[in-house]
C-alpha cells in the first residue's frame, strides 16, 4: 500500500472542502481519504510513504478529445480555416503515415500528456488503432480509443471500417484492468452520409458501444447541411439513431437552444476543445447555455496540430476565461465548475466510472503539483483552488500515478525512453509538410 | 564578450530569417549576429562561448502593462466584475498594504517574470515606487515606472500626486544605464476627473514625460463616461490634452472605429490584456481593427490579481487565439505579428528603443528556451516561430540576460533569494483578503 500524507488535497468531492490529510491507495482504488495526520498504525501498514509537503494534491485530468497520431504536424499550416487545414495539410500529410511514424506520434502526445497531468484520454484515429491500444496497455495510461471513420467511401470499404472498429472492440474493450474502452466514431455528418451512419448506429447498438463524433463545429459546415438536408446537423443525428447509444460529441459550437435541448434529452455529452475552436477560426461554443442546460461537459484539446499542446491546464484556464469575456460576465464560468469539467465531468462524457475524485472507492488516478513557486504564491488550501484553474502551468506537475501505478516521478517519465522518441520524432517530420 | 552558438535565433528582424547561427555580445548590446558556425579568431576573442545546442534564441519579452504591488492578492476575488473587485477586494486589501509587503510582492511578480522570460515590464502602481525603482536597479530588469494617480482626492493630494510623478521622473528617469523609464500615469478617465487631467498633461508636457492610463475597460466605463461628459472617453482625453505627449493606453476594449483613428492620429499606443479582460468580464479588444489601422499594439499581463499569472507566453498566445475565434477567421492574426507585439512592438509602445530583436547594436535582451521537449516536437528552424506562440510554455525558457547580463541561468535567479521570498510572501498573505 501506497500513502501520501502532509499534502493539500483538491478532492472534488462536493461534500468533503479542499484539505491538507492524507490518502492511500490499494491496489488500483484509494482506500482512505481523510483531512490531517495519519495514525501511526496506519503509516506502519504502509509498503511506501511519500511527504507531500509543499505539494498540491488532484485527480488527474480527462482530456476528452484528441487525435494522438498527428502530432508530428504540430505547427503546420497555422492561421488556416478548417477545411482548407484539413483538405491541404492535414489529409495528404497523414496520407503519407506509415505504422512508426504513427507510433512515434502517439507516444510524443502521451509523453506531452503525462508531463502536463492527463491520465485519460480519448484518441480518434483512422490508422493502426490495435498498435494504439498495445501501446496504451504498455505506458499504462486510461483512454477511450476510437478508429475514426470517414464515410466517403464505398460500401465495401464502408462495412469494413466498421467491422475494424467492432473488432476493436471485442479484442480491447476493458482491457489493462479496464483501463481500456473503446468506442464507435463516425468522423462528421459532413464526412459521413446518411446511410452510412445509419449503419453505425445499428452496430453501435448491436454491440453496446458508446458513439463520439464531431459536430459542429463550424458556422460553414452548418450551413451546408441546411442546405443539402434541409435540417441542421444534431435533428439529423437524432432521426439516424446515433443518440440512441452513450454518445459524446467534440465542439457543438455551433447549437441553438433547441439543439441543446436535443442533447440533453438524449444524454448526449460534449467535448469543449475551445482552444482548437479558437485556433481554426471555427468560433465560441455556448457553454453557459450548456451549462444552464445541464449538460455533461468535458474538456478537450483536439490535436496538437489545431491547439498546438496537449497541456489541459491551458485548455482549463481557456474554458474559465473565454465565456466570461464573450459574455462580459465573470459568473458565468468558475474555478469549481471548470475543474469538474476536467475531472469527473470528463469521465462521465467518457462514460468511465469512478475517476476523477479523490475519494475512497475511485481510481487511484491521481497528480502532484509542485505549489512553491513564484506564479503560485501566495499558495494555500484557500488558493489552491483558483491557482489550479487561473495560475498553473502543465509544468508544475511533479508526479502522475494512473490506476494506483506511478508513470511519473519527480518529472521524469517511468515508461518511456523520452530522448529517443524526441529524436525519432524530429527526424521522421522532416518527410512531412 | 559573450558568444553563444549553434543556436536557432528568431530575430525578429523583417530582413533576416530566423536562422541558426551564433551571436556575440559586447557591453550591453549585440555585437554581431550570424548564420553559421563562428570564425575560431572570433572565438578566441571571447571571455564565454555557449553552446546553444537544442535551444531556441528570442528577444526579451516586453510586459507592457501589471501593477507588480498587488501580487499576493492572486486568486482573491474571482469571478467578480471589475468594479466590484476592485471595490471590494483589490483597494481595500492595497490600503493596509506596507512597505514590506508591496517589496515582496514586487519581488514575487519579478521573480515569475524572469523565469517566464520577461525581460521589460511597465509598473504603474500607487505605493512605494522609489523603493520599485531600487528593486529594478538591483535586480538587473528594464522597466517603465509609473505613480499610478487616482484624482478623486483634494486638490493638494492631486498636487502632490503629480510631485510625486515629477520626482520619480527626475531621480530615476535614465538610470541603471538607461533600464529604468518613467512615465505619469493617471488612473483612468474614471477615477481622474478633468481639472486633474489637465494639471497631468501639463507637467507631462513641462517635464517631457510619456503618459500611461487605463482606458475603455469595460462597456459599463464608457456608459457612465457619456452620460456624465456627453462624449466618450477617447474624446474627452483627447480635448484634455493627454495625447499631445507620447502616450500608451491600457485595455482600449471598448473602442469603435473613431476611435481607434483619433488614436493612431496622436500615435497613441495600445497595451492589449486579453486575458485580464476576459477574467473580469471586460470584453474583448478590437485588435484586428487596431492592427489595419496600424497602431503600435503591447501586450501586458496587468496584474496577477486579474489574470492570474505574468506568463507572457500564455498572454501571447491568447493574443493570437482570441481573435480568430471571435471573427471566425483564423488570418486575423498570425504568429510574426503576434511576436512582435510581445518584442519590438511592446518595446516601442513603452517608447523605449534598440530592444526587442536580436540585431547588432540593440540591447542584448534575449531568453534560451529548451526546444527537445515533447509540446515543442517536431523543433526545427521552420516550426520555431509557430511552437514559441502556440506551444510554448513560460517554463521552457531556461536563461534570461537583460542589458547583456545573465538574471536566470539554468532555470536559476541569480539575484533572489527565491526560497526566503516566497516565504515571506505566503507569511505576509495571510494578513489580506
Ligand atoms: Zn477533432
Ligand atoms: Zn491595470
Amino acid at each position: 500500500m501506497l500513502m501520501i500524507h502532509n499534502v493539500n488535497i483538491l478532492t472534488m468531492n462536493k461534500e468533503e472542502e479542499n484539505f491538507n490529510g492524507f490518502l492511500t491507495v490499494e491496489g488500483n482504488v484509494f482506500s482512505e481519504v481523510k483531512k490531517g495526520t495519519p495514525p501511526q498504525e496506519l503509516i506502519d501498514q504502509m509498503d511506501d510513504v511519500m511527504d507531500g509537503n509543499n505539494k498540491w494534491l488532484m485527480p488527474g485530468l480527462v482530456n476528452t478529445h484528441g487525435h494522438l497520431g498527428s502530432s508530428l504536424l504540430r505547427g503546420a499550416g497555422d492561421d488556416m480555416p478548417l477545411m482548407e487545414w484539413l483538405e491541404k495539410v492535414m489529409w495528404p500529410n497523414e496520407g503519407r503515415f506509415d505504422k512508426e511514424t504513427v507510433s512515434i506520434a502517439a507516444q510524443v502526445a502521451m509523453m506531452e500528456m503525462i508531463r502536463s497531468g492527463t491520465t485519460t484520454f480519448l484518441d480518434m484515429y483512422h490508422l493502426h488503432m490495435d498498435d494504439m491500444a498495445e501501446l496504451v496497455l504498455e505506458k499504462g495510461m486510461r483512454a477511450v480509443l476510437c478508429r475514426g471513420m470517414i464515410g466517403l467511401s464505398s460500401e465495401e470499404e464502408q462495412e469494413q471500417k466498421i467491422q475494424e472498429s467492432v473488432d476493436l472492440f471485442h479484442n480491447y474493450h476493458g482491457t489493462g484492468n479496464g483501463r481500456v474502452s473503446v468506442a464507435m466514431s463516425p468522423h462528421a455528418p459532413y464526412t459521413c452520409p446518411p446511410p452510412f451512419l445509419q449503419k453505425v448506429a445499428s452496430a453501435a447498438v448491436e454491440h453496446g458501444m458508446m458513439i463520439h463524433t464531431h459536430l459542429a463545429e463550424t458556422r460553414g459546415e452548418v450551413e451546408r447541411h441546411v442546405k443539402e438536408y434541409g435540417k441542421r446537423p444534431v435533428a439529423h443525428l437524432e432521426e439516424l439513431g446515433i443518440f440512441n447509444q452513450p454518445c459524446l460529441i467534440a465542439h457543438g459550437v455551433h447549437l441553438n437552444e433547441d439543439e441543446i435541448q436535443i442533447l440533453k434529452k438524449h444524454h448526449v455529452a460534449v467535448s469543449h476543445n475551445p482552444i482548437s475552436n479558437l485556433k481554426l477560426g471555427s468560433g465560441i461554443a455556448p457553454i453557459p447555455g450548456m451549462i444552464s442546460a445541464g449538460l455533461t461537459i468535458g474538456i478537450g484539446t483536439d490535436s496538437s496540430a489545431s491547439n498546438n499542446n496537449l497541456d489541459m491546464f491551458e485548455e482549463m484556464r481557456m474554458a474559465a476565461l473565454l465565456h466570461k469575456g464573450v459574455h462580459e460576465s465573470p459568473s458565468v464560468t468558475n474555478s469549481e465548475e471548470i475543474l469538474a469539467m476536467a475531472t469527473h465531468q470528463g469521465a462521465k462524457a467518457l462514460r468511465i466510472k469512478n475517476v476523477g475524485k479523490i475519494e475512497a472507492g475511485f481510481k487511484a488516478d491521481f497528480i502532484l503539483i509542485d505549489a512553491e513557486q513564484p506564479h503560485l504564491t501566495p499558495a494555500n488550501e484557500s488558493t489552491m483552488q483558483s491557482h489550479l484553474v487561473y495560475s498553473a502551468k502543465g509544468s508544475d506537475v511533479t508526479d502522475v500515478f494512473i490506476d494506483g501505478i506511478a508513470q511519473y516521478s519527480h518529472r521524469t517519465l517511468l515508461k518511456f525512453d523520452e530522448e529517443k522518441i524526441l529524436y525519432q520524432a524530429n527526424h521522421l517530420a522532416k518527410n512531412f509538410v
